[in-house]
């Protein structure tokens, strides 16, 4: 059996997700289908990540177990010419056997997009969160600082997610914001997150723009876990998972 | 009655073109259907052109008439608010009586994105021409200037449109191809365009590069008038009205 390393780029916005649904398109469930029609086989794609409905990636990785034959170039060609617009293979290679695109991978990187201007991006509604008002991207990076080091995230978490978990403590390596023009990017890399950890931790730095939430109040919501000390959990699609690490 | 002058953007991915039509959406009809909720009575808007199915605006001007008293500024907002996300109001002021959209415009300027990657853009695969064959944009940015100037550009028209027309002269102020990384661009102005006239013109450069014309088929199809001199039409969505001219 080979183990096929891929990686795709995705527009989030007509899937709900990564994950394969009952009653709901995926992504996962194209590239299977796809890879399966292409191989003449059964596929399954091991994701590195679940992404949220109209969440993009940039750099997604998955890998896939197949008897088939066919070269990598050929078979990225062919599954390029079969998906849809906003679905991309870029790479494609053969991997060891033990090669798993989840547990193999060190760390990610995440980028929220924010588009900071006077009028709404009639280009890219559903690609950066449009918010008109002021944001001080100086104090917003001071205050993103924060969250850098190994720290029990339970407050970041979504509350159904959190049963299931072993420990909700994680490693973010860096975490900064900037701003190009009208658009402000949040850049945060990581061991791991948990589910709404980014959306939550950039709603929180987004309420301390807003008055509602300070740099204090990160630091307390990081020592009691308690939801409500954080800030809100931002709509999904300024979302980019950017970078996985192997 | 006040003659109200307005700026839009708008993203026409889901539009077919500015004008009404009967059995589809346009840009106009929504423009209306907005400006008259807001002003309580009926509204005409005058475009400044007419644009295809597909085609983008990043300033499209239009003017309409209306005894509503309500100030620039409120009228503004009350659009931004009532429109969908792909069409935004960036400007709105009070002009001289006999203004119109249209007839008081001197000219425009067109411009035409081709992603010239290796890979499909998959967050904006309705926003350029994704074209990963090599493009040589010194080479077509010289043949690009033998359109500049008076010519009858009656090989650059929609066969169809030509019938209604009183003469196909136009007069094309600048023309430039330029790559920013693997955007190229295709920036032409003029005092008019003729029906497809700029996608015309971009298909037969794109034809000169893949070498089923040469600059000597320009020049001779601006002397001959024959559609069959010149290029494909090439698709509308990496068109985009860039400026008019007042």
């Amino acid at each position: 059996m080979r183990n096929i390393k891929i990686c795709i780029a995705y527009n989030g916005t007509a899937y709900h997700g990564w994950q394969r649904q009952n009653n709901n398109i995926t992504v996962q469930q194209l590239i299977e289908d796809c890879m399966g029609r292409i191989t003449n086989g059964k596929i399954t794609a091991h994701g590195c990540s679940r992404t949220d409905a109209g969440v993009h990636a940039r750099e997604f990785y998955l890998n896939a177990k197949t008897e088939s034959a066919i070269p990598c170039p050929g078979l990225m060609r062919a599954m390029n010419k079969m998906l849809p617009d906003d679905i991309a293979v870029l790479s494609c290679e053969d991997a060891d056997e033990d090669f798993h695109a989840r547990f193999s991978a060190h760390g990610k990187e995440y980028v929220y997009l924010v588009n900071n201007a006077k009028h709404k991006d009639v280009f890219g509604s559903d690609l950066a969160l449009f918010y008109p008002y002021p944001l001080d991207e100086k104090r917003l990076d001071g205050a993103a600082k924060l969250f850098v080091g190994k720290h029990d995230f339970a407050a970041f978490c979504k509350a159904e997610a959190k049963e299931h978990l072993k420990t909700t403590v994680r490693t973010v390596y860096d975490f900064t914001v900037t701003r190009s023009g009208d658009t402000v990017s949040f850049t945060v890399s990581g061991d791991g997150f948990l589910h709404n950890m980014v959306r939550i931790m950039v709603g929180t730095l987004i309420y301390v723009s807003e008055g509602k939430r300070t740099e204090a109040d990160i630091l307390r919501s990081l020592e009691t876990g308690e939801r409500t000390d954080a800030g809100v959990t931002i709509p999904p699609h300024g979302l980019y998972l950017n970078k996985v690490f192997y």
